[in-house]
């Protein structure tokens, strides 16, 4: 028998609070009497036959770069610790509340969200889902693994580079960067203001496109059926595919195989002149740097060390970047836009590794040169899309048990979220049926 | 009898010949056998009772920044002499040949758009329409005297920081500048990306709604009637109004006056602390300057020498611009834009004088320090609602025959261009009475 929303609510605080140190560094805030209220409130809705929607009753969580009323917004920073309390809910909060969903706490995450690993020195490193010794992924390291774990249905993140999808990837859930303009930004803590997008992590591509109805203020209607037989899936072998793990390769390409043989058209195609230019475009300072050295300017003047130093150090490059480097790079940026645009419009989909490792263990990345380099390839292949800000989906690959997660980035055209949504869904019952 | 349009091309190039050396500063090209094609091509579509809109057979020229198929555009810089020849026309410039507009060359400019004063070492200083001792004011500066000396009937120029508005008030002609999106810039040579915008300067309010018509691509049909009994006007004393010359402040305040007795609503408010801030946010560095920097790196590389020295020192301060800093310009602006919006809500029109002073005379300024005092002060009032993208008239007032023309800036809230256009009809029908 399928449960109610308070049965739900309830088996979900009780998994964050069984977790003890672990719950508490995947949630910062447990919001139990509210949840609690909320599930209840849903369940009264429904006995009088009302829904406010798909989300009515759902078990959601949100980053902890979301304003709520009356509580300061950390942002995984101590620095904000004593930051004013939020003055209202995130829009992307009140959307929520508005549509029943049951808010169950705030997720921890990388400092300002300024890395993809996931580790923060402040209010602890969670786990991974599948070994608490290895990486979440980051920034939304907490929404990852409470998804995973069955700590929320849904996570609320973020996602400047990855930090959306690197954590679906590294935990084995489904996380969806929208188009950027689609989801709003208000009352969410920025890292950069060109990048930054607001997307789901959950169970399966269904509860993301739900979600991501009720974040972008659309009235939910069942998504299109679409067929993986004819889909056209440009591979793009080349940058992107280097230093990839034999695991990850495998594991991908036998769901290319499978996705081949259920009548897919699978291609692939070189575009590594279109995915190498956001890293040589910006190898004198990149758009997230200099914007982060803007919004922290006064915490770097002020109290530096108060930051975590592998954050501080990726802030602290901005500083030195020069106005017209930073306008040279936003004009090519929306040439190459155009450019990549043409170049793949003969495809449905792109499709790639997410990360092109599964997730490394925490203490091998304690000294900054392995961090670096890890949170370099781990950005790699996702932030290319923010760059040329097209939708993209990290698919959770079917592995055996014991195997750590892998994920597949699925990368659609620039507004057609929605058309995206509906191809993975597609994706995801055909890789559902594979072993 | 009016003349036809073949009559009046005829008698506009013979005013730029019969003009000699002068003509030669005002137009960097003249196209003769194209105008007249152009100018017989309307005659006859309009003996077969065909017009192509407001614009047919109108003399028109255009600032020698926009693309015209064929030919470098110089955008007044030696530099660009031996540019690649231009692949097609300006969009604006398509938009004028297929509304049947007689385009009869291209006015001289400011190099690269980057003064308010007019100088122009390379292709000569055209001389103020009332006196060519005087400056004619810049960056439009060959539009500016073109329209009042007869050599065209409406000129198009660009407007970053007054470029349109300027000449207009310096040579006793109309111009406005439009809300930013309202004009493609596609084949305009930039000056910033953020702030340039596309507008005429004309004899009248409704030429330029008409040529505004044709070059934001929508079709024209009459400006609604407004009346100026009524029309809430707002003046903004304070920081705009200082350093103004008598004559100037004397013509305004009897404009001000006359516009008051014919049942205009005319306060006073006090908008200081809006109005200074672009000038405060900027101490560190300009937009322009940081987008002027990006967009001339090569030539700063190679040739610096090749550049006016005057233009030269305003792009190298842009060289040190820090990108955290423009970033924290573009974000406060956006702020301010909409705290100003809500200030000036109760008002249809802001009115103050374009510029504070009438031309100078072109040797006065010949001193650096000169110069750039006199360039601050003439960019001073326009500039400011190029920062908070705010679509502006500059009107001549009515002065004695002898004296140097004076401006009038009408400003309008952002979008409302036809709004404005309207207002202005009626401001223009009711000054003229004025003596």
């Amino acid at each position: 028998m399928q449960m109610n929303s308070v049965q739900r609510t309830e088996q979900t605080l009780a998994a964050i609070h069984d977790a003890g140190d672990e719950g508490r560094r995947i949630f910062t805030r447990v919001y139990d009497e509210a949840a609690l209220a909320a599930a209840r409130a849903s369940v009264d809705r429904a006995k009088s036959g009302i829904s406010l929607g798909p989300l009515d009753g759902r078990v959601v969580s949100v980053k902890d770069l979301f304003d709520v009323a009356g509580e300061a917004t950390t942002a995984g920073s101590a620095v904000l610790r004593s930051a004013p309390a939020a003055a209202q809910d995130a829009v992307i909060v009140q959307r929520l509340r508005a549509a029943g969903a049951v808010i169950v706490g705030k997720t921890n995450m990388t400092e300002f969200a300024f890395s993809g690993i996931g580790i923060n020195p402040h209010y602890g490193t969670p786990g991974n889902a599948r070994d608490v010794t290895r990486i979440p992924g980051g920034s939304s390291s907490g929404a990852g693994v409470a998804v995973a774990r069955g700590m929320s249905e849904i996570s609320i993140g973020s996602d400047t580079g990855g930090s959306v999808r690197i954590p679906s990837a590294l935990n084995g859930v489904t996380g969806f960067k929208p188009t950027q303009a689609r989801v709003t930004r208000e009352g969410a803590f920025p890292l950069s203001f060109s990048l930054d997008t607001v997307g789901p992590l959950a169970r399966s591509v269904i509860d993301c496109a739900q979600t991501d109805a009720v974040l972008s203020g659309q009235t939910w209607t069942q998504l299109p059926e679409r067929d993986v037989r004819g889909l056209r899936i440009g591979i793009p072998r080349g940058l992107l595919f280097t230093q990839t793990e034999g695991a990850v390769q495998k594991a991908f390409d036998q769901v290319i195989e499978e996705l081949s043989r259920a009548g897919a058209r699978v291609t692939d195609v070189q575009l590594d002149n279109w995915l190498g230019a956001p890293f040589k475009l910006q190898e004198k300072g990149t758009l997230i740097a200099a914007e982060a050295a803007y919004i922290h300017a006064e915490t770097l003047a002020t109290q530096p060390g108060a930051i975590d130093p592998f954050v501080l150090a990726r802030i602290q490059r901005g500083e030195t970047v020069a106005a017209a480097h930073y306008v040279s790079v936003q004009r090519a940026r929306a040439q190459l836009q155009q450019t990549l645009d043409a170049q793949i419009a003969d495809f449905d989909l792109l499709m790639l590794p997410t990360v092109p490792f599964v997730a490394p263990r925490i203490d091998a990345l304690a000294d900054m040169d392995a961090f670096n380099q890890a949170n370099m390839l781990v950005l790699r292949n996702p932030s290319v899309f923010n760059f040329y800000d097209l939708p993209a989906m990290s698919l959770p690959v079917n592995t055996t048990e014991s195997a750590l997660p892998v994920g597949l980035m699925a990368v659609g055209r620039r507004g057609c979220d929605r058309d995206l949504l509906a191809m993975c869904a597609a994706l995801q019952a055909q890789m559902s049926t594979l072993k």
